[in-house]
């Protein structure tokens, strides 16, 4: 394998039909061995409150107790997974979805109750490269969602941006991988309001003038963080780019 | 490979948290390559009355509406299939959860709207061994719901026995295969009512006396034919037997 592309996308292209299928052309047409992790968008909330699950937060995080566990698997590792799936192989993708619980290939660990007990919100402990080479080298594309297990039987709800860093450091092994977070900006941007002003490259050390010079929005900051620690444990690249864009030399890149 | 064992269960284990540990624990000491196929149970029927969706029924047969096609997804190859994997997991069992739709293992047709359109509802048209063949080689057990797909976008309900049968014959292609059924008798009974009566073997031609005599039951009428079939289609036995029997030589064989 020459090379292998890890890309992320978020709630906003899951819950965005049109958005979806523009992704799923682009996503099938990119070249080599690729990977894919989705978030969940807003249909698992909606679900819980169809069923009228309370929605406990605490500073401003969902806990994520029994009820909300078995929702987001439903919603995220079923509905959502095997639609996109279903998709893709519409368009000659030949993706196979997977939660970290099918052939172990992704653990997590149960966040520590303390200072705030989250429920069932796992931490991402080890990815297995070995189960992603056999499906990589069969031509296959493995499409995540972000449920994941401990190992004794419990299901973990972790985050899509963590997913996707620890399965593009888990790639890295096999080849040189390049890592795409998709998300709803043309990139990481100087002015918020002007999205011709997409910063195309950070640096960690640019990184610490963007920040001291308060370019970079609070939102953006532990992606980027997330992104530096990718470039400095082994992805070669992390690309910040609009979904749209994924075809296209386009975005911010962090390396 | 020397022989592969494909097991299905249906939803009265699924339904029965003591049952399903029982099974879990007896399945992961089976030896040798082995696949599994599992029912639904009664939790997309709670899940789709929580929604108050309408459940629309023709001739006694339920019709799987848009609506019904999500929960069943949901239901099956989210919650009980993952919830399924990471127990087998826990159990040593590297398990890895699949609808046809993943690596387009398992392709359906959507059964012809006349006389009765029965919505998203799919037959087995194609099992690809070969990825089947790669996963058991590399040591994976796959775990299969009853969702499909037509390889054009839409996912289908599919009969989980259907998919066992069609499952097993392409597992056949690989190397000599054995089908089980299990339920919640101890094989196919003279009398109904004396467990102890379980019927030790039936053929062809067996089968045609048992039917005349009106020893076998209406229910049982279509597993066996379902059963006489794949045996004549190239599955090497099909045994009907009870869950907790697995690793017992226990129940029916068909061959």
């Amino acid at each position: 394998m020459e090379r292998i592309t890890v890309v992320k996308i978020g709630g906003n292209v899951i819950d965005n039909p049109a958005a979806l299928a523009r992704f799923v052309e682009r996503f099938a047409a990119l070249p080599g061995a690729k990977i894919l992790i989705h978030g969940g968008g807003k249909l698992a909330t909606r679900l819980a409150e169809r069923l009228e699950l309370e929605v406990q937060m605490v500073d401003g995080r969902r806990i994520t107790d029994k009820g909300t566990l078995d929702v987001v698997t439903m919603v995220y590792a079923g509905l959502v997974n095997k639609q996109l799936v279903a998709s893709l192989q519409a368009a000659g993708c030949n993706a196979l979805g997977l939660s970290g619980a099918d052939g172990n290939v992704v653990t997590a660990r149960r966040r520590a109750p303390q200072p705030i007990d989250f429920g069932f919100v796992g931490d991402i402990e080890r990815v297995d490269p070995e189960l992603l080479r056999r499906l990589l080298e069969a031509g296959i594309v493995p499409v995540f969602c972000a449920i994941m297990h401990d190992g004794r039987g419990s299901l973990l709800n972790c985050n899509a941006d963590s997913v996707a860093s620890a399965v593009a450091l888990g790639a890295a092994r096999i080849a040189p991988t390049d890592l795409v977070f998709c998300f709803e900006k043309r990139g990481v941007l100087r002015d918020p309001d002007n999205d011709a002003s997409v910063i195309p490259q950070i640096t960690a050390a640019s990184f610490d003038e963007l920040r001291s010079a308060g370019v970079v929005s609070r939102g953006m900051l532990p992606k980027i963080e997330n992104a530096l620690r990718a470039v400095a444990d082994g992805v070669r690249s992390v690309v910040i780019k609009h979904a749209d864009d994924l075809l296209a030399e386009q975005g911010t890149v962090i390396r």
